[in-house]
């Protein structure tokens, strides 16, 4: 490993955001669930989660592939198990979902440990998401499209959430802690 | 046609922006295109422009297809004679390009007239189309990953120039010249 690698691990580990996450509530087209994965990783996210997918997501392809060793991957089966364990570590969740009720996405304060819920491709956020999530949020359109692409919505609220981070200092000082820093800077210097 | 239908059209074309388009220069993948597509339809692009392709862009997708009456896709064989047709028409072109003269997208001033130039999925932005742009900008990346889907850099840039004429009142009082607003009223009501 050259130096300049482990300074490139040094940085990207000293800028990762421990309290920001996305869930695919069953996102599970290889572009999107890739496209997300990419996102979440150019924002610091450090770790990306599946809910509900029937089975287990597949992810072939290997640019989200590759991204997986820096952005873990969780899968939970269950919708509701899923989302009640992000609540329990202490994440606001915030759904980006079209209904009467979702407030403008720039309104909500990202800067709090925050899961972003994103829905499925034809069928938007499950109910069982739902039911658990703290805000939904809208993305506001001015012309005929019923919906934004996924992964492009995923991308517009993370990068509000980066530009409000980014703000508030959080990519200054190291959000992780001593033994998880040290942890993943052993692995990631792995070949 | 409903009262709240024709009412739909005329909302959406008050806040039409002229001066915003997206120009995608060698972009081909389906799900790309139809991405950008949806998401200039939701800032208000008027139209939406392809340079370069071998041949023309063939929009197959019913979901692209169907914006494409919203969202006029001009298309331009020659790289370097789109970008000058958008140039003598008194565009900024705006390259999102990961290179070393790149700034940060968000210095960039997307009130006066701006063409976003998008790069191919796995070559960039061609070079025919470099030569001719004003500033190229970059979305900061915190990652391991080179670089965003195009679909999503795309999306992420123009919810900033929404985000910058909400702000300015772009969005507020009439764009369309009496002219083009009457014609294309006319032609939207069309079933
Ligand atoms: C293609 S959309 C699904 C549309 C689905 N027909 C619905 O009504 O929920 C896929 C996902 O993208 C996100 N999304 C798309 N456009 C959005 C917007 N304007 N605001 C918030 N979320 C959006 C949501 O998470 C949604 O579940
Ligand atoms: C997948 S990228 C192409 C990467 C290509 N290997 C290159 O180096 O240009 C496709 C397009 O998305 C846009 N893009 C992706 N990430 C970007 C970023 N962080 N900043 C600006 N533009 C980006 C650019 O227009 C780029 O040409």
């Amino acid at each position: 490993m050259s130096a300049s690698r482990l300074q490139r691990i040094q940085q990207v580990l000293n800028q990762r955001q421990p309290d920001l996450t996305a869930v695919m509530a069953g996102v599970h087209k290889e572009h999107n669930v890739s496209a997300v994965m990419r996102t979440c990783d150019a924002v610091g996210a450090w770790e990306i989660h599946s809910v509900g997918q029937d089975g287990r997501l597949v992810i072939k392809r290997t640019a989200a592939a590759g991204v997986q060793r820096w952005v873990r991957l969780h899968q939970h089966p269950d919708v509701a198990e899923g989302c009640r364990a992000l609540r329990d570590r202490g994440f606001q969740l915030v759904a980006a979902h079209l209904c009467d009720e979702a407030v403008d996405f720039r309104e909500v304060d990202y800067t709090r440990p925050t899961a972003l819920v994103l829905g499925r491709e034809k069928l938007g956020v499950p109910e069982a998401a739902l039911a658990q999530v703290d805000t939904a949020i809208r993305i506001p359109m001015a012309g005929f499209t019923d919906s934004l692409n996924v992964s492009v919505a995923a991308a517009v609220v993370l990068y509000e959430a980066q530009r409000q981070r980014l703000e508030a200092g959080l990519y200054d000082q190291r959000r992780l802690d001593d033994e998880t820093y040290r942890r993943t800077l052993f692995e990631w210097v792995q070949p």
